[in-house]
């Protein structure tokens, strides 16, 4: 286990030198002698802040799976090593939504809470995103976001109150269990202030009555459960956040059968023949949702991709990291946009695989879970 | 050499009994010895016409690039092994178009030419698809499909006079190079008689100024220039075909940049806004031009698949896969549709690898390289 950690981190106070981030002027082997050093008397070491910027956007920079990565250097550290309180972390967490969200300019940011140790774990953020919809099971049907009916369920048991009466759009508590002795007292609930939370009501440029379909959605994405590793170190909640690419919420989170499932009704709106998959009703309203996202994002001011520009700012990302000698790990199924995938030009090649080593965000299958209403 | 060619043959015939194909009584016991012998003799042998009927089945089975695979039982064999004159080859080329075609009731056929033997090469068909336009450079444009310019070249200089005017939408000769002694002749050309093309002339179901772009696309999608691999056996002459699903002529062949690049005119009669990529014109597009040749097609009676319905058969295939015990290897990234991808079931799930070992369509190099045009 130590040798494993040894070699890990071997390498990557080096690159953090290498670069030329690190702000001191240690040299590599003095780092690296350092580090032995301090593994050899804790068992871990502790992150300089300049590696611990570093490593947060080189593992952006190696998500095989984001489109977006063509900043990863403009990235914005909140470091809070030192917060393992459920009610710090909490507080914490609504701080970054309030950093991240300025108004509608996003700002990408993580913030990276205590790391698990040989002696005592990080806290643990139990929501996929910081916000979210809760989804009520009503009869047959689900009132809000289905994804999330067990994550509701969960949170109600801890003693979550819906608002009253319940909404398609009602955003969920964080759950935080605590790091260091706290971890026993288990999850917490705490609720966001709502006015922290930017939201963005959603209408059609051409469509009148789209509005009246009372559609919106909340401005920033926020993963929240996924550990970020770095060098041996593992910081088990460090939520993250970009901006959102139009077709996620508008070809996905809206339309996708199994989330708020708003095609057929877009679609009846429209006049569409929904008796037969030839009309392509499907696929015309899954254009107007998202174009409808777009523009209400876009007339609101809040940073929003769109899936054209995007790809092509990905490709320019690819040639710099090709020019800078680095492979750039790539999952296709995930870069390629849910809609008009042939239309963009990330369709079109092939990638290099993606990475397993280096810096990292990783899923915890429990993390995985619990973002799903597991109470365990 | 002949040992890999003997074992990897092993399995085939095996196979065959073992499903029950071989009409035949022999055992596999015996067709192995008989099959060692002939190898021993010749140093290749000769498949029983249930054998090559299977193999073509699983090669189709085994695609791991093809949505349309459910049917595979269903794939129509034309035994051509005796026939390696240029000719010949070129008037069962035109036969296959006939048979397969049959008035827009399309058949998935496959007709297999004369196999390459240690002692004498099988003929080769040099188009990619029986049925293509030709690409003309004219000044800094393209008149026609640019994919095939280069081919257009070759086929020129090998003697093939355009139809005058030229046009956008004229069918390539087949260029054939026969086998056996013929092989020294090189590639001779053959035009397909107009009357054996079967095209549908392309209309929207909502907007009248449709047909007057005067757009068109041939109704048989024949692949040409794949070569079949079957138990140690290979084949470089077996064109198939299925039927078109729209996507592949409404959001590629005729939307990609590189292709008949229709998207800005279209959304230019659309009316719709093109300076600027949010206002989302090539999604939209993409999804009419889609439309308009699923809705061309049906009117004319001639076979498509949608990119829905397809999907779903696909995932009921997979599903009879599982059932027998088999694999089912899939490539992701041609499965997803080019529109749409997100809508359609595919999307959501993670498949078995592409393989690469029993009966198989490959493409050669060589083949690929002559398909664009290379004159070698
Ligand atoms: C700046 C704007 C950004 C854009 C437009 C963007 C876009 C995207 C998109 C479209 C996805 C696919 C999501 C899905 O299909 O569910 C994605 C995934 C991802 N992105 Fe980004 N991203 C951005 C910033 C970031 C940042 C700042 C980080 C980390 C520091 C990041 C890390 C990731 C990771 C780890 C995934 C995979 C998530 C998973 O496996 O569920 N992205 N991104
Ligand atoms: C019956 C209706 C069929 C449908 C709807 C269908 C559909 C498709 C589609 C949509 C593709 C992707 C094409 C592209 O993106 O360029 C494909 C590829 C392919 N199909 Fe099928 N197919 C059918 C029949 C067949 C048959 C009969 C065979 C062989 C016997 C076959 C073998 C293949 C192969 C080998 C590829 C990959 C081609 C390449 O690598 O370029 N398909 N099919």
């Amino acid at each position: 286990e130590f040798l494993r950690l040894f070699h890990t981190e071997a390498e990557e106070p080096g690159a953090t030198a290498v670069k030329g981030v690190a702000a001191r002027a240690a040299s590599f082997e003095e780092r690296l002698a350092e580090v032995r050093d301090e593994i050899a008397r804790t068992g871990t070491y502790v992150h300089t802040s300049a590696e611990l910027t570093f490593g947060a956007r080189v593992a952006w920079r190696q998500s095989a799976r984001c489109i977006g990565r063509l900043y990863w250097r403009s990235l914005h550290l909140r470091d809070r090593r030192h917060v393992v309180a459920p009610d710090e972390v909490a507080a914490e967490c609504v701080g970054h939504v309030d950093e991240a969200t300025r108004r509608g300019r996003i700002r990408s940011t993580i913030t990276v809470f205590a790391p698990d140790t040989p002696t005592s774990p990080g806290p643990r953020v139990w929501n996929e995103q910081l916000i979210r919809y809760a989804g009520y099971r009503t009869g047959g049907r689900v009132l809000g976001d289905p994804r999330y009916v067990g994550f509701t369920d969960h949170a109600r048991t801890l003693g979550w109150v819906p608002p009253s009466p319940m909404g398609r759009f009602d955003v969920l508590p964080l759950v935080v269990s605590g790091g260091g002795s706290f971890a026993a007292q288990g999850p917490q609930i705490y609720e966001i202030p709502p006015e922290k939370v930017l939201e963005v009501d959603l209408e059609h440029p051409d469509h009148r009555w789209f509005a009246d379909l009372g559609l919106r959605w909340h401005a920033l994405p926020v993963i929240s459960n996924m550990r970020l590793d770095i060098g041996g170190v593992s910081y088990p909640a460090a939520p993250f956040n970009g901006w959102y690419m139009a077709t996620e919420i508008g070809a996905r989170n809206l339309a996708d059968a199994e989330r708020y499932d708003m095609l057929a009704e877009v679609a009846g709106k429209m006049g569409l023949d929904t008796s037969n998959d030839r009309t392509m009703w499907r696929d015309r309203a899954a254009v107007e949702l998202t174009l409808a996202v777009q523009h209400s994002f876009d007339v609101a001011g809040v940073s929003m991709a769109d899936h054209h520009g995007e790809s092509a700012r990905f490709l320019r990302h690819l040639e710099r990291e090709e020019q800078s000698g680095r492979k750039c790990p790539v999952d296709w199924s995930w870069i390629v946009p849910p809609i008009s995938g042939g239309l963009t030009p990330v369709f079109h090649r092939y990638y290099d695989e993606p990475t397993d080593t280096g810096p990292m965000f990783r899923m915890d299958p429990v993390q995985a879970a619990r973002g799903q209403g597991c109470p365990m």
